[in-house]
């Protein structure tokens, strides 16, 4: 089944290419960037700035065909790319959880933004531990590895033509 | 911009009509389901089934065009819908955590369970607090109201010709 969305504005971050970027908001807690919403519709971020946090869904633009076995970057093994955030997924869509500093008008000012610059958007959504906070009992192949993504950088081996097999 | 994907499978679950059903995972907890992946994408869940907790993104199917201004089922304000989890969305995408039971091939057996029955499936990735908790200082207008998610049910009122203006 084919289901069609129309991004609802872009991403703005200091990352105008894959190599050398954080590859969690955990790596990238100090950058800001700016979502821009289109005007069109301003009327439904009313209210958001009363949450400190924001759950951004967005458009690997980059990422081109997929794999559905990686390497992921905090690994040196194989595994299925929906065990993975690896972005060359049969569905390109990208998910971060970023702080909230500011809005004005449609844009906001956020922090902690690990995507590349221009990234388009599709949605935004409130983050609420409440809904979205989960005591996990396991982690698999990220045990022990997960907090690396705090100093991790992104090569560009998930970019068109870069394969890795 | 346009943006076209195609679905990489569905999820199974009790609640064949939006009356009644649970509005978050949070107020689903022992409610099981299945995600069926299409036998094309089986080789992309390799591993998966070492992680105790998945997140799936998926269609509000049921939901038809959107509102920018909503009132969303824990409130009697309205709010932008951006600051909601509200389905009548730009770009109608839904958000789950669950928990991972077990994996056969390529069928998921997972708990806490709150879409309709045959929710299309865009993508499943890894739950990692690593990378997705996030200490909030604040969350708006549910503030209090978070832990209502665990009892509050749904109704029709995002449905097709069910407005709520």
């Amino acid at each position: 089944m084919k289901v069609s969305f129309s991004t609802i504005g872009y991403i703005r971050s200091p990352f105008h290419q894959t190599e050398g970027m954080p590859i969690q908001p955990s790596g990238a807690k100090d950058v800001e960037g700016t979502v821009k919403v289109n005007a069109m519709y301003a009327a439904g971020l009313t209210d958001i700035e009363d949450f400190s946090h924001i759950i951004l869904i967005y458009v690997f633009h980059k990422s081109e065909g997929f794999q559905l076995q990686v390497k992921p970057f905090l690994d040196d093994n194989v595994h299925g790319v929906f065990a993975t955030r690896a972005p060359r997924r049969p569905n390109p869509i990208g998910l971060s959880i970023v702080e909230l500093l500011r809005r004005d008008g449609n844009v906001l000012l956020v922090k902690g933004v690990d995507v590349l610059d221009s990234t388009p958007l599709l949605d935004i959504k409130p983050y609420v531990p409440g809904f979205d906070v989960f005591q996990v009992s396991s982690v698999g192949w990220l045990e022990k590895k997960e907090h690396q993504a705090k100093t991790q950088k992104s090569d560009r081996r998930f970019e068109t033509n870069h394969f890795n097999r």
